[in-house]
């Protein structure tokens, strides 16, 4: 389009210079239709590359998301099956006509999760009907007390809890559960107050706003609960997963980074540096999981679920995750930095950091299949024990560093040279400056490990609430070598009151 | 409530025991009632008090934001204005009887902020209009296609756009600005089309609903712009303002904390405390500032602010602030851990530590005056020269440190007793173990200051987007003592390209 434009400036200077060097003379209505067309098909070639570009992502999210196309199929649906209202003249005249509050309710309610819908409905239903009678209880007042004081009643009790209903849903209590139901509320009061000032059938008028919305209604309950239901409170229980799968990936992909060797360093494929940025999820994930451990509270049993999971405890395992990954967050900055750490001690270290590193994740991928699996595993404290371990014995290596290894006194950044290095004289006193890198990392790690045990807290008290079951296969195994797991288990108790940061 | 139930359980025991110790005897029927009577009170006493917490909360958070008040008196009046339309006969005529939908228009379209609002109302009136023509297009050809074929075009045309716009509002660039137009879109032609089987006067129905559309936006704007407008620009820019303030404070807190004397530890007041915990609200503060920053955009010129003020640039203002928070939660975490640094290194560091965060904090606090201002400052490189100055010093006196002093090998935590330390040969050779704790408060320290330097770019570009102008006292103090601030900047500037982690 840019183009275009151009060529079509560089031709119209060509021809407006007088001075015949340019042979090709156009007349100036066409010259001008000329630029008209280029101008109009810039903008049709903008216009349809802007569409297609559109559609082509709408594809790809179709693709990558089926539940999404789903849930505009359940949509149309609902609205073809609530259209019929109007064609079958029985049903339309059963609701005096007015099946138009039944498309508008299906169109407001109908939302992508279970949850979300049937918080939509509950609230629509019961703020219609909590509105409805007030009304028709004011409605009653005015009417009551003359035709000059009816519209000045009405005035102000609208006026009134209007305002008080908008400030309420401010407060957090109500904003997180009832917001729809309180505009509900304010709308269905105000059109019924205020049009039973003409409206003389008043009451007729509540009963078909109320039956149209409970047609509504239960027509979206039944379609989003029966055709593919899309559960917010799995999507949260998911989300928990991968997120968990997500972490344990980003501290792999961090601590492997950092110890590899240099030469590979140039070989790396894509894959592990886009594995590393998982944590950024867990990071940005607070919002999504509030809204949908917001509505999973409204949906039934589903699934292995049952009514009144505690989804709350979910957000309590989002927030030590994300505790978690600030520590990454930082870790990982600490890898990308400029100074590297000497190479002698991080050959020291490179193994004892890899252990704890391992074992770190290890535990992480416990959870996730304590989760995925939703029993209680008895090889989680076992995982803790030997993390607990591994930081243990990173402390002891940290101690026995300026024993085994003496760095150079000049900083390696001056003299980074391997030959010079192992001329130093054995006595040198290492710079803090060139531990300093290092012994962040390790900090990190050590902060980590500590952070992934509030995670194995956050999910055991899960556990406990959503009364997991031992695993089958656990249970078989603890049977057999009884002895052995028990003594183990006590020694890992012991490995788990070692000192930590 | 739980006392008094229990007592007449007690009461209804001793009574219904048949061996005479018992000697208040009461009939059955005053037993029964008594026993209502006490589980009605208890009920009610619990009714009252959670209907009294709910209202003092209220009241509570109005006396915290009057701004919450005021939008719910907005509305109670918008409410009022468009209820008149009821009692004033030619208006009420005007629009067929529909005023209806103006009072819906009102409840659902008026937002708290001015770019809501606006977006709502642009939204809806923009959905209306393509849906009812889209709708009257469709209706033209099903009339024409004969009575059998009627419903089945219209039910096709609603399953199809009701699907495919539903879809559509789950693509991020129209979820995040016309979401609300999206399913107006759907609403207003399925009522059209659908409606039009029954209903002859169609174009009448379409004139009257765009009519009142018109008529509830429009007095939304007025009343949203003119009374007490609260714009989400302004309680965008006040956010992050809000928040470079409360993140200088957690870094001069949590700093301080970790170098202030060990005898003070235990006399502190709440208040330091507390204002460590800001970064919190800069963590937290994601999904609030993308909300604010998309309502922003519908705004038009107000306050300080022009039309298209680069509101997206706050967008990254904030992440990097969030960038900033993620390393100050690590350094909280790090002066909290068990492990204490020993006392030789604190106090070898302690004057550059508190250097180092004196000088981020203070240009957070300039970058605070620069955005509270508006205005291009001067002063703000001079600073980030002295906090890269600082860093240099730091990293000078961790090189220097095993040189002045030499701690002891033993571990400081085996032996914290402060006679013994003196008496240790001054050849002993410090252990990682006792430093590393240090070695990464420093580290982050560091990794701060150059994040720091990364919102102060943040904002700079803010700068230059929203050409920001050079304060007036800055110009004029400029002015006098050129050669000696030019000097300054050229040692600052030089000071910038110091080595950084």
């Amino acid at each position: 389009m840019a183009n275009a434009k151009q060529v079509s400036g560089k031709l119209e200077w060509r021809i407006n210079v007088p001075d015949g060097t340019s042979n090709v003379i156009v007349p100036e209505s066409d010259q001008l239709v000329n630029k008209a067309w280029l101008w109009l098909k810039g903008l049709l070639c903008g216009l349809v590359l802007k569409i297609w570009r559109f559609l082509y992502k709408a594809w790809n999210l179709g693709v990558a998301e089926p539940k999404k196309v789903i849930h505009g199929v359940k949509v149309g649906l609902s609205l073809l099956l609530v259209s019929f209202f109007y064609y079958m003249r029985p049903l339309y005249e059963g609701v005096g006509g007015n099946a138009m509050w039944a498309v508008m309710t299906v169109v407001v309610v109908f939302e992508s999760t279970v949850g979300a819908t049937l918080c939509k409905c509950i609230n629509r239903a019961t703020g219609t009907f909590l509105a409805g009678s007030l009304a028709l209880g004011v409605q009653w007042i005015a009417n009551k007390s003359g035709e000059t004081f009816e519209p000045i009643i009405i005035g102000i009790s609208v006026f009134l809890l209007a305002s008080a209903t908008t400030f309420s849903r401010f407060i957090p209590s109500v904003k997180t559960r009832f917001d729809y139901g309180a505009m509900i509320f304010i709308l269905t009061f105000s059109l019924v107050t205020v049009s039973g000032y003409r409206v003389d059938r008043l009451f007729e008028l509540a009963y078909q706003r109320l039956s149209t919305v409970a047609i509504g209604t239960s027509l979206c309950i039944f379609i989003t609960m029966v055709f593919c239901p899309i559960w917010a409170g799995s999507g949260l229980h998911d989300l928990i997963v991968c997120n968990l799968e997500k972490l344990a990936d980003s501290l792999d992909g961090c601590v492997g980074e950092c110890f590899k060797d240099n030469k590979t360093k140039f070989g790396t494929e894509e894959g592990p540096s886009k594995r590393m940025q998982g944590y950024k999820c867990v990071l940005n994930s607070k919002a999504t999981e509030e809204v949908m451990a917001n509505f999973a509270r409204w949906e039934p049993a589903h699934g292995r679920f049952n009514f009144r999971h505690p989804w709350k405890q979910y957000l309590k395992i989002g927030a030590s995750m994300r505790n978690c990954a600030y520590c990454i967050e930082a870790l990982n900055s600490c890898i990308n930095s400029e100074i590297q750490a000497p190479d002698y001690l991080k050959k020291h270290l490179s193994d004892v950091c890899m252990l704890l590193s391992t074992n770190s994740s290890e535990v992480l991928k416990e959870l996730v299949i304590i989760m995925k699996t939703l029993t209680k595993s008895s090889k989680i404290e076992l995982l803790i024990g030997e993390m607990n371990f591994a930081v243990q014995k990173l402390q002891d290596s940290l101690n026995s560093v300026p024993n085994s290894f003496i760095g150079p006194t000049v900083s390696t950044l001056q003299a980074p040279n391997e030959a010079n290095r192992e001329t130093i004289p054995k006595t040198a006193i290492p710079s803090l400056m060139d531990v300093f890198p290092m012994a962040s990392l390790v900090y990190l790690l050590i902060q980590i490990a500590a952070r992934i045990e509030g995670i194995a807290d956050a999910v055991d008290q899960l556990a406990g609430l959503a009364e997991f079951k031992l695993a089958k296969d656990e249970n078989s195994k603890q049977k057999k070598p009884t002895n052995k797991s028990t003594s183990d288990k006590q020694d890992h108790e012991a490995m788990k009151t070692s000192p930590k940061v």
